[in-house]
């Protein structure tokens, strides 16, 4: 009981504010403790050393693909997914609460976030981009240096975050934007179960590149009807006849149907690792 | 025989001494006529309008994934694969050549290259980083200013071009960074065949989210013994029941096996689109 009442800590990457911590508020709530990481590995690290409770890493991004760095630490780390969240990107002009649009000559941001908002620069000649190494961390310098007529391109987080101002909300060219997120926990930790309507699986394994290898692995899941909402093959660098897949079915790793699909899939893999099985995001 | 005289022209998306610069010279030779663009979009756009020969872009990455966008250029555009070539992204520390390695106190670059040497500035707290927008951009800006103290870390074409100095030859942490880049043509314009061993084809196609679906759109392939070399499946914002596949197959379209193949797939198939055959890479 004693236990329960405190705040549940959770690790991500990049600054305060950044669109992970939003990810981490949406899937633990909002008195969650997070701590800010500089880069994915110590994010899993930390998670994995028991300096924090869960860990939320992006792990797609429907313009940029997969994330294939965090898969590497799915692999090596052996910490199961327990949820999954879909979080729309959504670019904001943010400045000092002093500051108005018209006075803005100059953005800050990381370059992707200036890349997704070329038709808002286009609209407005008059201001200039400049490059930061974070979305968050550009609102954060604007905010302590008062740079007149300065603003960033960052997330509503961000904004609340460092007390600053929207100028103009969802400024991005294309509102196709998600980024899937994966809360992270140690093994054995599992999460409430509540209601779950419907279940997902990730998987990732290794095969030979033999003709029809895939057909075969993918029978295990067909010959009982069950569906596979990713797929994605990523050629093994100094191995070319061996290729790792990356999978996510419909179904619970431990229900009868799925456990036989999975043995039958062992059949044919070199190697098999189970991500983790979790609610599947509405 | 004129007309062969001519430089071939090809676009591609960057600075001057960009990575996909160093890929156009692998795939059209030394003498290729580079135009730069800001955005992909506009790559495509003049191979489309006839301003350019070829178009060269990044197609995926080892480390990042697919390049999503160019695939919705390829599906927009219909414009043909034609070859590909795998290039190993290497970062150098680059500076004017009055410069020396114990000076240097500031590094500028693209944050991902930045995010890819992480183990350099680990191993030298006495220099700091600054992001800028595009790695190339980094060399063109410090040969201009010639800011004291200052590098940037880019591609060896990069230094080549603007006359830096390499002050040290592949700084990235991760040497299995590959990229895959596309040659492009208008329809009907082939490349010199020469003799090639083995061929490659690229597809993109839709199917409906049903159990089995993509198990039936693969035996297309499996049932004739093709090998698959790429799947990976995208989910299809707006469209939470359809998915979009890339798929690439060892064949040529016109052969008869992959003729057959591709018919029968087309069985299963909400849309199809062929983005070209090509010489498969070393």
């Amino acid at each position: 009981m004693g236990r329960k009442q405190q705040p549940v800590t959770a690790s991500f990457q990049g600054e305060r504010g950044a669109f992970s911590e939003e990810a981490a508020r949406l899937l633990l709530g909002p008195d969650v403790e997070v701590v800010p990481c500089p880069r994915f590995q110590q994010v899993f690290e930390r998670l994995a050393s028991g300096e924090v409770d869960r860990a939320v890493v992006p792990i797609e991004n429907t313009l940029h693909g997969s994330v294939h760095e965090n898969y590497d630490h799915l692999l090596n780390f052996h910490l199961p997914i327990r949820r999954e969240v879909n979080l729309r990107i959504v670019h904001n002009l943010i400045s000092a609460p002093e500051m108005t649009f018209a006075k803005i000559r100059k953005v800050y941001s990381h370059p992707v976030a200036i890349n997704q908002c070329l038709q808002f620069f286009a609209d407005h000649p008059e201001i200039e981009r400049e490059t930061y190494y974070d979305t968050a961390g550009s609102v954060k310098m604007i905010m302590e240096n008062r740079p007149p007529g300065v603003a960033a391109i960052a997330s509503a987080a961000a904004a609340a975050f460092y007390g600053a101002k929207i100028l103009k909300r969802s400024i991005e060219d294309d509102r196709r934007n998600f980024t899937r997120f994966f809360l992270l926990s140690r093994p054995g930790e599992a999460e409430p179960e509540a209601t779950v309507r419907e279940w997902k699986t990730s998987i990732a394994f290794t095969l030979r590149n033999v003709p029809g290898a895939l057909f075969r692995a993918m029978s295990a899941f067909a010959l009982r009807d069950l569906s596979l909402t990713k797929i994605e093959s990523r050629p093994l660098r100094g191995k070319p006849w061996e290729y790792l897949f990356y999978a996510d079915f419909l179904g619970r790793a431990d229900d009868p149907v799925s456990q036989r699909a999975l043995n039958h899939l062992q059949e044919f893999t070199d190697s098999f690792q189970l991500l983790g099985s979790y609610p599947k995001s509405a």
